[in-house]
């Protein structure tokens, strides 16, 4: 529990490889995690050549995670190993669908968290690239990924070479609802938000953007409503290109 | 390491109580996962109340690790009150649209499996229903759940009350791919598939079932292609219904 407790994300990373043995041990535990009807619907392709991180970089904006990482993951949701038993085993597969998309998606995401938090334990930085689901075409293509297999979300790993302050959470009274949801009133807000805005990097972070509050930077620059839906129509466009909306 | 490499699947618990204490510590340090952009998308609904389970249980067709669990957690996609704090803040949120509702499912799911893994360390054993995506709209009346909140994921908690035996996993090469994604032969399906196969217990369920292979209890048993469109069709519907495709 201490190393999830003591947990930063870690964007800058020693040279230091990973040994090999070690990142295959991680990667082996974190297969051990729940996963729908134990299907195992996921692949990690793993990336540690030089020139596959170049072609990779551009689809997540450079950013520096991805730049000094010795270790991109790239967790998939893969309905195809599975499609493909099936068809071997004179079994009809019916997983061109969204619902098999969440199936998958889902059991993608139980294995990377476990990863992240088994390299936690075992001294090693990581970073989640949310970008994955902004340019899946780009990784789709860098990483040669056939139908029935998409990129969920990719994981930077390494040794930290940086110790950054833990960023702050909501109170836990604001995340937990006993029995029913209870909906927030403004009090509820004012509450719940007060100490997130009082914070000195917080309020850097508004007059550095040039804004009236910190929710502004977030609707106006950092996910702003006009990327999100241009996204979305990409994500069903390439969700059927990859044929899970058949 | 060790409790990730030695867990399983408990669907048993005795009639011992979670104290709330150690519940609510579970929880609050899973909070320190990774979150989309320090957003923390998601809420938690715990069920406590036997009343409130059989609400909840019909969703789950009253699986028997609902039915004995002292706890029930239901992992939501919360883009809400993340929205409401952007409104009482002069900023207009935009997040009605899929690539919101997929950010806001992986934190769900990051969270959810980051307390399975505290869970499981304290001595606590925990099953993810599936099912939560099946019947999702007999979860949202059950819980109350309002727009911009869908459930993601459901697990149960409890202390064990039975050991099964671990389950077989595919050989780490089977998932993991170098540099770019190798493609499945024959050969390979074959290989990686056959310990699988040849173990006593699937032996059995195919008898039980009547079917020749293994792979067909799931594609005309447990998952066949008639379910799986069914229910997409219904998550489609339902995600519209609660706001995220706008």
């Amino acid at each position: 529990m201490e190393s999830i407790k003591n947990r930063r994300t870690i964007r800058r990373y020693k040279l230091d490889e990973i040994p090999n043995y070690l990142l295959k041990k991680i990667l082996k535990t974190s297969f051990k995690a729940s996963t729908t009807g134990n299907m195992q619907l996921y692949s990690v392709i793993v990336t540690v050549d030089k020139d596959m991180k170049s072609k990779l970089s551009p689809a997540h904006y450079n950013q520096t995670a991805i730049q000094t990482a010795p270790v991109v993951l790239t967790f998939c949701a893969d309905f195809r190993r599975f499609s493909k038993w099936c068809e071997e085993r004179k079994a009809v597969p019916g997983y061109k669908n969204f619902q098999s998309f969440m199936n998958a998606t889902m059991d993608a995401l139980i294995v990377a968290q476990t990863f992240c938090t088994i390299a936690e334990e075992n001294g090693l930085g990581i970073c989640y690239l949310g970008t994955t689901t902004y340019n899946p075409q780009m990784v789709i293509e860098a990483l040669k990924l056939p139908s029935l297999v998409f990129p969920i979300t990719t994981i930077t790993v390494g040794y930290p070479n940086e110790h950054p302050n833990q960023v702050d959470r909501l109170p836990i009274e604001s995340i937990i609802h006993e029995e029913t949801y209870k909906d927030y009133t403004s009090a509820d807000i004012e509450k719940y938000f007060s100490y997130k805005e009082s914070l000195p990097e917080n309020q850097k972070f508004v007059i550095e953007n040039k804004k009236e509050t910190l929710a502004q930077v977030f609707t106006d620059i950092r996910y702003p409503q006009k990327d999100n839906e241009v996204i979305s129509e990409n994500l069903f466009k390439v969700l059927r290109q990859q044929g899970f909306l058949d």
